[in-house]
């Protein structure tokens, strides 16, 4: 909660909700008629509509990506460290967009909203989406914002696969892609990982085959389980051992199933606190739009022959200890990009923090964004 | 199923049980009045008793080692690879001794077993148990069988931390103590994905507080979820991308959340043909005693401290794309030893099979492990 907003803080923001009523044909072949995205914006647009800023956000991220709603709020928005007044992602430069995601729970239509069509919750009907479905819908949040051309498309994890998408997809519509802490595609593990948190949500009894909120229910434990798995790929083990180490929460051993060590309990209020904030059907999409994100797949696997038509410039993050997407994930993007004699500009932070460090205010990488933000063109800008 | 037994198999093997009624006193302050111990033995004792190995197992494992209990039996003992006629623990020089340890599910008293004072099974009323309450309960099955010094004492992984804790609490009765794929005590990160092991199984409705078995139920979906999460951390990356890459089951995507990769379709079977195998109570113990096992703790946190007293030789063997016990951990333990200026030999086997390496064929590692095992003095033999 801010006693007072910081210069450097983008102040109070209110999110914005768009209906779209014309049908967006998916990947998966269905078609969704009509669909709500809410998004927020920081800074101010320019007269030409040069320095559009999209951010993608990640698996479970939103709209809110900066900012307060009020003064009585305990956290800003999820990169509050790097958008804003003076920050990488310079509000007095910039025009800063920022959504939830179709298949979101946070007020985009997703499998929580009222399907038109039986006015009941979408639930498990709600079509899965793909990164190309996102980077589509985002497509025309930008015609509708009046974008024809975004100065950078950025995210962190998931979000830098969109961006990657983007680049991909729309190459004339982006000159800067920023994809950070992200992989060209999941490995096996990945998809393991994913698979265990999918089965420990749809194994819940109160999963109800997606449709617990008809029963007024949530499955609490299954989700609280994928979110607990999920932290644990978000950390390095370094980053664990230096923030609990073998710590026990009373002292000493007590030889039972409570909680013991302080990784336990850190991780129970992680699972238990995430459950109250977010979906499980959304959990699940999110999870399966990761899995499916493999722009080299239609060109026999071939990454760099996936990106020769691409435009924009390029920056590429990895941090040393991310071993969810580690910096060889990141090396592969790089090189199918110099491959085509692309522009790239990549750094590998040293950062015990792991796969989480996008999010954090370590000083190199905040330098080295800074910098490629600052570099970037707008023009018409005095 | 065998055709013909190989000659370099153990052959038919039989367990015996043994019932101890002297009570054994647990580090979590409670005692077993009786309790019975399952074990195999495979090759001859010695006249002077001075062949005689004893197979510590880990989180899943149990007596039975090697060999087939009939010519019908698919698979032989979970370390055929390693023990047998001319195999690394060559049966025509060493007296094998592999037991289920306490606490497990496979007749050894353990959870599923009837408590005599309530005629009912123990489920969550067992006690639980340490490394060093295994190791003791290990002593007296020694004594039972006319060992008074094992020639060695060896395992991989939860086994190989039992070996250690022989070598610090029973100097004198081993000679030989390898720990394979071990590591001195948990990370947080080790501590933590245990965690989410048991939260997956005590969360199932089906768990009942740990008397599922009055309930004729089974925590199935608990467990499954337990052994798939622990699936992933035994095998590396790279050996489930070998195995599976981003192959998908039917050749397309199909959007939906049924299996769709060959890795999802594996864990779930690896996940599904345990349930049926393996006790949920026991399952817990196991990864609580991994958890504790902390043999510096009470030397200050000073694994050197912990190793002052210890006689026995060492075999110390890791493998490089093991990240659960990674080499670095069987590292400190050599560290630890070369402080004390114990003889130790240390083998860091290049392998992609991840921490499951321990259990295969390697060429390299079966020939580290054979030469140590040759050079190990029986006193006596002709």
């Amino acid at each position: 909660m801010p006693d007072i907003l910081s210069p450097d803080c983008v102040g109070l923001v209110t999110p914005q909700t768009h209906h779209f009523s014309t049908p967006l044909a998916l990947d998966c072949g269905r078609t969704l008629a009509e669909y709500d995205i809410v998004y927020e914006t920081y800074g101010k647009l320019n007269e030409n509509h040069s320095n559009a800023i999209l951010i993608c956000h990640a698996l479970s991220g939103d709209h809110h990506a900066a900012g307060y709603y009020s003064m009585q709020d305990k956290k800003p928005g999820w990169w509050d460290t790097c958008i804003g007044p003076g920050k990488p992602i310079d509000t007095n430069r910039f025009f800063v967009v920022s959504l939830n995601n179709l298949g979101g729970c946070k007020g985009s239509t997703g499998p929580n909203s009222i399907n038109p069509e039986t006015n009941k919750p979408y639930g498990p009907d709600f079509p899965i989406i793909t990164a190309r479905d996102w980077v589509k819908s985002q497509a025309r949040l930008g015609d509708v914002l009046g974008i024809s051309q975004w100065a950078a498309v950025l995210g962190g994890s998931l979000g830098g696969m969109q961006a990657l998408q983007w680049a991909i997809d729309y190459p004339k519509h982006l000159r800067h892609c920023i994809a950070i802490a992200a992989a060209p595609k999941l490995t096996a593990q990945n998809i393991a990982f994913n698979e265990v948190a999918r089965q420990a949500i749809m194994n819940d009894p109160d999963f109800h085959a997606g449709h617990y909120y008809q029963y007024n229910v949530i499955p609490r434990q299954g989700l609280m389980l994928a979110r607990m798995l999920g932290h644990i790929t978000y950390l390095s083990d370094v980053a664990m051992r230096q923030k609990f180490g073998r710590e026990l929460r009373e002292g000493k051993i007590h030889f039972g199933f409570d909680v013991e060590f302080q990784v336990e309990s850190y991780l129970r209020y992680q699972g238990r606190s995430f459950v109250d904030r977010f979906d499980a059907n959304t959990y699940l999409l999110m999870t399966k739009a990761l899995d499916y994100f493999d722009p080299a797949h239609e060109c026999g696997d071939n990454l760099a022959a996936a990106l020769t038509k691409v435009l924009a410039k390029f920056l590429i993050v990895s941090f040393t200890s991310d071993w969810r997407f580690s910096p060889a994930r990141s090396r592969e993007i790089v090189k199918a990009l110099l491959d085509n004699k692309k522009e790239v500009s990549y750094a590998e932070i040293k950062a015990h923090e792991g796969h989480d460090a996008f999010l954090m205010p370590i000083p190199h990488y905040i330098r080295v964004f800074q910098a490629y933000m600052q570099q970037i063109n707008i023009p018409g800008e005095k």
